[in-house]
């Protein structure tokens, strides 16, 4: 085979036409509809000076239109480099230059920053939506088939030093990503999939790709809201849902005694370990969670959970996807046993080829078709993967391991603890201790010596927080992740202790 | 990506060992189970001289054994050849001389033949099942991973002239296969298939195959019985099952006024044309039938009517799988317009890569990636595929082209006609004239005015058949399909008239 498929949006508006593929606010589109302001769209590109093989940048929110946009540079066969909405100007202004795209879509409020860009940029291209859709339209040159190994989309990541990388996505990276949850989590012509990630997260944008290659309707949120996500759930049939656990908790708090409706099949939970004590309150509550191990090298999950295992394997991220593998691997290259922790390396045909213009980098990520994730967990006998957590949140104590997950878990096990996080403080005699973060219930406050007290309970003594701080809030990025180096940057700048 | 995949069996054993792969009379496997007999099998073929990359025959029947023994094969890499148990043993000879396998295994009554072909073939290493599974047991050594690329196994199809070729399946073009059906017609983890068509057919084959792929439970059954299929439908929570026309029409008149269960979600319906009285007595009974078309050549189905359309678009093999793609070529080569008949061309990644061995052969009908089916249909203005006819199979008569299944579509309609099968017979005016082969319901005598009488009112002129000929039984091959060639044969050889 020559590793060809049709354009996909293409392929599924013939397919079935009359389906419906988004439903957002009070609007619904069909996969017909989505393909004609699509091809609209790309016709308007087209004049736009958007060519097959170049690279489009867009900086856009959760937005029908937004679906738009990304199928229409679809069918011409550009590049998109997917530009995170939340990021500040220089950043973007540094994956602009690096990703060398010639063309910058932008939602209408940030047309300052386009302006910024402009002048920076003189050869950019860049325009709002409204400029977008107000071109004229010219009769766009379609690409009709695509090649697997070209790429679709480029989105960066922020590794723990240096600039950020622009992650290679092609189109079989996302088929294949499609596919193997297909094989994993089973697939009806009653699926319908929630989506109120961000869409310039491959935890969004997977959600799209998924919705055309299976021709499932997915329903679009502007952003995470726990009402809103319970209303829809009931009164839009949605089926699966991607969260992160915060998120989970957001739900699970707000639903009190009431049920999700029985064909709510799904509550696929990504975004680092979860703690246990919210997996359970999920069982108590009948809320059926499939954990996940997956980030954008992967275009999503690698690793989910069946749903056999959902509760004896509760804390486990699974097993891979049938395509995908799996290894953990010691510091000194040897594969660990079953149960010894070690860096999660993985591969498979939804893992990235490398890095944008980034030789070095890829060399040293992806080495014999295995992507080291610089994540840290282990298998168990059976292996199922354990995630541990983030190799660069690690902190080494007088020379033992603490993983922050295991002491965030135990910490959110307190009643009235909502979230936790914790970071490694330098400390003269162990090297680093452990400090947490917490965001109280109803803004409680609750004593430190009760705090040391439930970790004393549940912790070995070099595992207990050094620190506690009581803070409104805690830094998550756009997907809601925990970002730990946030913390840790707070208190290196002082702003505790 | 390098086109590799974790062996197929391996992972699936690993993924979800504890699952059902197969009930066969009252024994059942799980996938660890069948791993384990697999494994113990492979060590006992490899100890006969089964090498990775060897072509490696089988001439088996549907049995528990049957499943260990094809899957030992894969866990070795080696390449099997499916030999069909119906053919004669010149024509079993010819094929393993053409294949040049080097080992045979073969059903414990196939005994006599085994010996014969060991007298004509010196070099082959000939089995039967029981000397098999007596062999010493040594460890084998293991295809852990396969490429896609690789040929996984060998099925010969007649054409209408010359010998036998075999078509080369690749574990890619079954995996591509699964995966298409999969996106089609959904998949979930209360779905269980049953497998009453031959295992060596692509029909039976490819259950098999997608069972390891989607970690489903199949129900296989030595051959087809309509009383069995009904009972286990009902009492194995049966949800797919594969079937040609005559066998549908059996469960039909069988089923009566009962109904299937509502758990059985499909009747997937290959095997050529449908005639319509069946599917409308389908609609009527609730039966789900998906009309499919396709081939050994496919690797099982390759268009496929969607379920939103079984109704509106009856008689339809409906559209292709997501990743494959069909045209229609008129004898010109110019792509024909929607409604114009011509030759059905296909291409995809389960479309075979051609003959083995037979350069020649898949020169001629394989060309620049499509393959020549050599049926005929049309593509309506929606681009529903309708099938005509086997293009061998045509009857041509005074210019007019003539479908043999449209008029058996007709005959069908009868309500004491059971069977019907129209071939062509010479004719010194009109060059051939349809004749029909028919099968009365309890054997009951159909006057042939009243066969006229019937015909005039349905069908034009030129199109009625010119000879009826009641018989006991049509001739079919183990998939039940129509054998129109014996028909022809047996007019030829001065058998009727």
């Amino acid at each position: 085979m020559d590793n060809k498929m049709p354009n996909f949006l293409t392929r599924r508006a013939f397919l079935t036409p009359e389906r419906t593929v988004v439903c957002f606010q009070e609007q619904s589109l069909t996969f017909k509809e989505l393909y004609d302001r699509s091809y609209q769209t790309a016709g308007q590109l087209q004049k736009l000076g958007v060519k097959n093989g170049q690279f489009t940048a867009v900086l856009l929110k959760n937005h029908l239109d937004t679906i738009v946009i990304l199928f229409a540079l679809q069918l011409l066969g550009t590049k998109t480099v997917i530009l995170n909405c939340r990021l500040t100007a220089a950043e973007l202004l540094w994956q602009l230059q690096d990703s060398q795209a010639s063309v910058l879509i932008v939602e209408d409020c940030f047309a300052d920053l386009k302006q910024q860009f402009t002048e920076q940029l003189p050869t950019l291209i860049s325009v709002t939506k409204t400029m977008l859709f107000a071109q004229e339209q010219v009769q766009p040159k379609l690409l009709e088939e695509v090649s697997l190994d070209e790429i679709c989309t480029i989105m960066y990541t922020s590794g723990t030093t240096g600039k950020p990388k622009g992650v290679i996505q092609t189109y079989g990276n996302h088929w294949w990503s499609a596919v193997g949850s297909a094989l994993n989590l089973g697939l009806t012509d009653q699926d319908c999939w929630l989506c109120t990630v961000p869409l310039f997260h491959i935890s969004g944008f997977s959600i799209l790709m998924r919705s055309v290659i299976y021709g499932m309707p997915i329903v679009l949120h502007e952003k995470f809201s726990e009402q809103k996500t319970i209303r829809d759930i009931k009164d839009k049939r949605v089926t699966i849902m991607s969260v992160v656990g915060t998120m989970l908790s957001r739900i699970v708090d707000t639903l009190e005694d009431e049920r999700l409706p029985k064909e709510f099949r799904c509550m696929l939970l990504g975004g680092g370990p979860a703690p246990l004590p919210l997996l359970k309150t999920c069982v108590e509550k009948q809320i059926p969670v499939f954990q996940t191990y997956g980030m954008t090298e992967t275009s999503s999950q690698i690793v989910t959970l069946s749903p056999e295992y959902s509760l004896t394997k509760l804390g486990s991220a699974g097993k891979p996807l049938f395509p995908s593998e799996i290894r953990i691997e010691r510091i000194d290259g040897a594969t660990a046993q079953p149960g010894e922790a070690g860096e999660i390396v993985v591969k498979g045909p939804n893992v990235t080829s490398g890095y944008l213009n980034r030789e070095d980098a890829t060399a040293e990520k992806i080495r014999q078709g295995w992507l080291y994730t610089g994540d840290v967990g282990y298998l168990d006998e059976e292996g199922f993967l354990f995630v541990l957590d983030r190799r660069s949140d690690l902190i080494i104590s007088g020379g033992e391991n603490i993983y922050p997950a295991e002491i965030e878990a135990v910490l959110l096990a307190h009643p009235d603890i909502l979230e936790a996080g914790v970071t490694a403080v330098d400390d003269k005699d162990w090297g680093q201790v452990p400090a947490a973060f917490i965001v109280t219930r109803n803004g409680r406050d609750i004593p430190v010596d009760e705090l040391q007290q439930f970790c004393r309970n549940r912790l070995a003594k070099y595992k207990i927080p050094k620190f506690f701080y009581l803070i409104d809030r805690l830094p998550r990025n756009a997907a809601k992740k925990l970002l730990r180096r946030t913390l840790r940057d707070w208190v290196n700048e002082g702003r505790f202790r």
